[in-house]
């Protein structure tokens, strides 16, 4: 292929993109076929790494770019090692990297012009949520479906990685034809799901002038939000309570109930103060416990989270809980357990880059309408490495990628349609080549 | 076999005994061996049904001496088709009649001469737990182990059964050689475990003077218990809440909490009040709820149960953790659905008939001694069956079997030693021959 | 005196006030010594009535005003009668107009060209609070502290009183002299603490198309808050239980525990799920119950609150709230009685008018700073008339008047100084008369 | 007066009576009239003080008697003060030994034979309830209602310590004329309500033989209890929780909420486990907290008590709630005192000394029938006292002195008829001289 290098950078991208983006979205159902949960990701990861060694960057891998220690949720070794095995079939040459859940890599390129550094992170894995696909739509007919029970691409993760690939595809072909500056750096992240992976890779960003990231997100085909705002600082907690059994009718007295402490927690737990800094949420997602009808309970286990609009609402709010979970425990004569298994501070996208975003978007890209006034309401562990950013005075946006607004992240049938895909991928490539290409400054 | 019948009944019974006990307990294993759930008894049911058949029995089996309407907690027909299929293979000759978990039966015998109607009864089910077996306990060494793997009689009940076993056999064997009188029936009840299949059976005594039931008990080898006072009324119940699901972070008020109302009724219940009338007892034995931990739960289930010293005190106890359930659901904006999935009523058996029993055990059958003042402080739903007797002038009494007092019923590695079912078998065969044959009246 | 027509009305203003301010100050310092708490302010109504008439505004009094079954939380004739007592030792001319807790007044003023009508509404009563004033505080010195022990002017609606009798001598003294438009009316509420009166003043801003209201507001001497926005919607709840009393030792079955069932009330409460519109709030203030240590308490008493940053969220928090009183009531077998005793609406003010009271506040008041986006975070029932106006198509505004910000409403020793109350009869005074003469519009 | 001492000391005790009982039942009226609430027994104590002078008994006061620190809810000083001002003004010649809540004493006799140690212990303290007397009760028409608005003796503690100044002026009346045995000790114990006093006093017991207490008990006229069983262990607590206020509105995050640590605490203390050893009872009996209705409340008190049927089981049930309550507390960052305001032990009299007592009440008292099978279910801290005579070995019974059955202990109106307290004067009178008359030996 050749590009008319003459016709302005934009114009080449446009030209490969129509070109490649068929096989860009093969590769993308590819992924959704072979879905990997969070910290393993090692079939997914070493596609990456492959891909991204064949288009010259320069790779990190495994330990090199994750802190082992500030890993969340990371499996047991026997489940580990139940993925690493299913992608060892494949022959996969940069496997071995990211053995014992270190799923994440770094491919960077130095452009010859010197420059700021840009990074953009992807994130990899996906949900533990049995795929439902009707007979209709193309992960059945195009024989796309997860080939893994229970486990699927239900919230465009698939899509995200191989945006990521895209953009090394994208340097790798036209990248000599332009004079672009300063440093690439593409950051593919396990584990975003469940908010356990960012806070593990966040060294990764130290020298990051600006950082992009993106999500599908469905507010319509063709529409971009340039940076979402109001993302919820949050924490994944896991409360186990143990106490001492007994049999309920002959010595309820020689008992402590976990069942009970836990009962008692979640009722103190939902009772937490209101916080006057903004919106604070917290919920206690399940709840297990006791062994037969006639027996004290002698263990229970809950899963709870809690939000806050600022990293320190949601400190207020977990700190409260923390104390809740351990009163009520100390109350029954039991011990709890708690676990944080995942977390994610508040943030807000650069509303400069923001902009910029949206403006090209609506230039380059085909974009017909730009949200730039969405509250995302969610939580991201993208926030760890936008606040590592812009507390270091660089600029940080994370993009919603417009899709069908009839789709639902996280249900049993989500799939990324052909021309939202398509979209995304423009809408990413300009941004791209704009920031590598020209003198931009959003400051 | 000859029995010499000019050294009286008691020596026929001895001698009879000394004979047949291996063969017996050889019965009991086997029933260990395959150990059948509640409601699901059928290879149990029809393993009696035949012997009783051999041995001269009248027979009314299944539907004809269970009422549909009052079983309670009777599993799916997945669940029933599938021990009723296992139970097939053995071409048992009565199996058909117990379909459906109607595995229930009443074999009956008159006796030329006139007198009152005896009945004993005996339950047939096993428990849903899993059995465990050290490498030099006879289970191991002698292969009957449960072979159903999560299923065990760890509550004795193949003893049991297995003492009804040698009442037919007994009967049988030495009946014709002593002028006995009245009728005699014997009752094998399915679902004892969680008190579910007594209330059932319970038009099966409508015509019986005396009552007899038993239960190994582990207070110490050759001693008896000759009638369990203190029988805790009971109910089990089932609360099952329905909810509505919202996204936890954003739209925290479209929710209706299903598992906040379960664990709101939980603390609401632990605090039901005393009663004077005497013991109370209430335990939430399980709660399960909610799905993901981002999700408000929109469904938790429990399984609780009450108990009470008298039956007034216990419905007062149940009456109240209804109203607790149904108001707890009710604020949450759920739904709740309660099934009472078992019952007993209170119980004392009559002091007469069990001083005769214990006078007779240390007369006639080796018995060394007697626990004349025993409180149970456990339910058992032979107290229908007791309670349906007494009320119309008869007596009744629940037999406790002395066993070795370091076993412990429901526990994983529970079984009857050799020396403690011979025992059993002593006591219920002479206490049987004793009420046919004499004139005896415990008024 | 003598107004310098030729000179501008502000001009005139500024002359007037300062030849009159002492004398106003002294009004609100003996207002101050008289505090009357809500629906009981019988000399503080009487006494602006007797002013208005002076000042040649047409009174309307009392039941003329005030819709009786609107009034919230009045409290009996007893206490009623008590405060009307002691106002009658002043033979103030208008004071039977208000009997029975009827204490609020409109005064009306139409001028000779034609022209909207300005409203203007100022709140009459006293905290139920003790008042402590230390030996260098002008109350002390001056001698106006409150003569009635636990009622005090501790929310400076004194001040507010004041500033209306100002506008009607001001009205008075130089109105004539120039060429005003439109209606005046000059409302005065009682009851505003617990925010219980407003509601049933509401239809007297029927034909209003422009309403002001003030607070003084701790945020700084010389300072303005044009328009107060972010005022919450509230509701003030009574909620008395009602069980059976049972000695708690011999028969504690026979009791219905109305201290339990407001405990669980508050516990649930407590846990009331937040909403994605914004604020909520719900506090559990006081709580009374049982009588003594061995008696199952048989009543218990309540007294909460609910808030929301919009009406519809304070809905949604009030109607669980109800809910979650009732059924924990109903589950301990008790009944409750819920009273509404105080109401408002979220508000805003409009922010046309609020800008315009900055802007002029600036220019003519000698005010040095303004807060142009505060968020009040109370609530007050002001909001209710506010809310009537704008529906109609009219503006309001709630004005904030800065005063020394380590002041503290609702405290013990609160007190207008003198500079604040003279800064704020400026402000009032120039936009009154700003309003009335210009053909100003805020559209 | 001439008691006629060769018809036997039963005869001299009935003419005695005959004469004294208008003049002993004037006593209990005047005592009536004067009541003084627990540690306040100023007038009460230093009446019997005087009498026991004139009798010849040796007395032992206050601090003699009463050891300071094992008090329970001694009122503060300024209380106390009031109420000994009150007893100053009728000059009591013991008054000054009782300051400072010493209200108790012992008054000896030591008999010329030999013999053991006979003590008799009377209460008298008055309820803090408030006395309502129909016209046509006697307390109206003979004018002896309580002169001390808010306190009665509503619980017959009047006639106690009539009782005891029977003994006294029957043993100066008679007790030379008889050859009586052994030591006397009487011992009047303040603050019996609320079980606070006894512990102070045990140590007056500690060479005593055989201990006697009574109580009017309305089982009806002319009936005994011997010996009452199954008085309850108790505690009685007090916890006051302390918090953080803040404004419920404006930043419900500041504050620690000591209203809502007391209500979870007392929904926890509801669901304390119940106990197989037998009876437990918890009850929170009062509970007030908070200030205003928009406030975080700072500040919760509650009064509990918990019973047992054993002493290990009120041990565990108390320190069950200790737990809840501590860790209530800390849930919600506040901090709560605990105070131990009363308590007493588990107590049954003795058998022996029970069915003694009622033998001679049937023979020599006019008794017509005795309840030999009453089991109290309530507290008394004579249990203290009985407990620690049982334990060295000694015998002690708690007589119950029937009276009409439709009066109610501690209601408005009780009072003891008069045919009532003679009845109980015979009882005490007959036992009393039996036991130093006679070589009397009970085991």
């Amino acid at each position: 292929m050749t590009i008319p290098t003459d016709h302005g950078i934009h114009y080449a991208v446009e030209a490969w993109l129509k070109d490649q983006v068929s096989a860009l979205h093969h590769i993308r159902k590819t992924l959704h076929k072979y879905p990997e949960p969070g910290w393993r990701e090692f079939r997914t990861a070493s596609t990456v790494a492959q891909i991204l060694d064949e288009c010259g960057f320069n790779l990190s891998l495994g330990q090199d770019v994750i802190e082992a220690e500030a890993r969340m949720a990371v499996p047991e070794n026997q489940e580990l090692d139940l993925w690493y095995q299913r992608a060892e079939s494949d022959n996969l040459p940069f496997l071995e990297a990211f053995k014992g859940g270190f799923t994440g890599l770094v491919g960077t390129k130095v452009f010859t012009k010197e420059g700021p550094t840009l990074a953009l992170r992807f994130d990899l894995d996906a949900l533990t949520l049995g795929e439902v696909v009707a007979e209709d739509q193309p992960a059945h007919m195009e024989k796309y479906k997860s080939i893994h029970e229970g486990v699927m691409h239900g919230c465009g993760h698939d899509g995200h990685a191989s945006l990521g690939i895209m953009v090394a595809k994208l340097i790798a072909a036209i990248g000599d034809q332009f004079p672009l500056k300063g440093t690439l750096k593409l950051i593919f992240q396990p584990a975003e799901e469940g908010v356990r992976g960012a806070k593990s890779m966040v060294a990764n960003v130290d020298d990051v002038d600006m950082l992009l990231g993106a999500h599908f997100w469905p507010v319509g085909s063709y529409s971009v939000i340039g940076g979402l705002r109001g993302l919820l600082a949050t924490s994944k907690l896991d409360a186990q309570f143990f106490g001492t059994p007994a049999h309920a009718g002959k010595q309820p007295e020689l008992g402590n109930n976990a069942l009970l402490a836990a009962a008692q927690a979640m009722v103190a737990l939902q009772g937490a103060p209101r916080h006057s800094q903004g919106v604070t949420r917290i919920n206690v997602g399940t709840l297990q416990g006791g062994t037969d009808r006639n027996i004290i309970p002698a263990f229970a286990k809950m899963q709870l989270e809690t939000r806050g609009s600022t990293t320190e609402a949601e400190a207020f709010i977990r700190q409260y809980a923390i104390k809740a979970l351990e009163h009520s425990a100390a109350m029954q004569g039991c011990r709890v357990e708690i676990d944080q298994v995942g977390s994610a501070p508040s943030g807000d996208s650069s509303p400069g880059l923001a902009q910029f975003v949206e403006t090209l978007a609506l230039k380059e890209a085909g974009t017909q309408r730009v949200h730039g006034d969405h509250q995302a309401k969610v939580s991201e562990d993208f926030a760890y490495l936008m606040k590592a950013v812009q507390d270091r005075g660089g600029q940080a946006s994370f993009i919603g990628l417009g899709m069908d607004s009839r789709l639902k992240l996280h249900s049993h049938d989500f799939d990324i349609p052909q021309e939202d895909f398509e979209h995304g991928c423009r809408v990413i490539a300009h941004v791209l080549v704009e920031c590598l290409h020209l003198d931009y400054n959003t400051n």
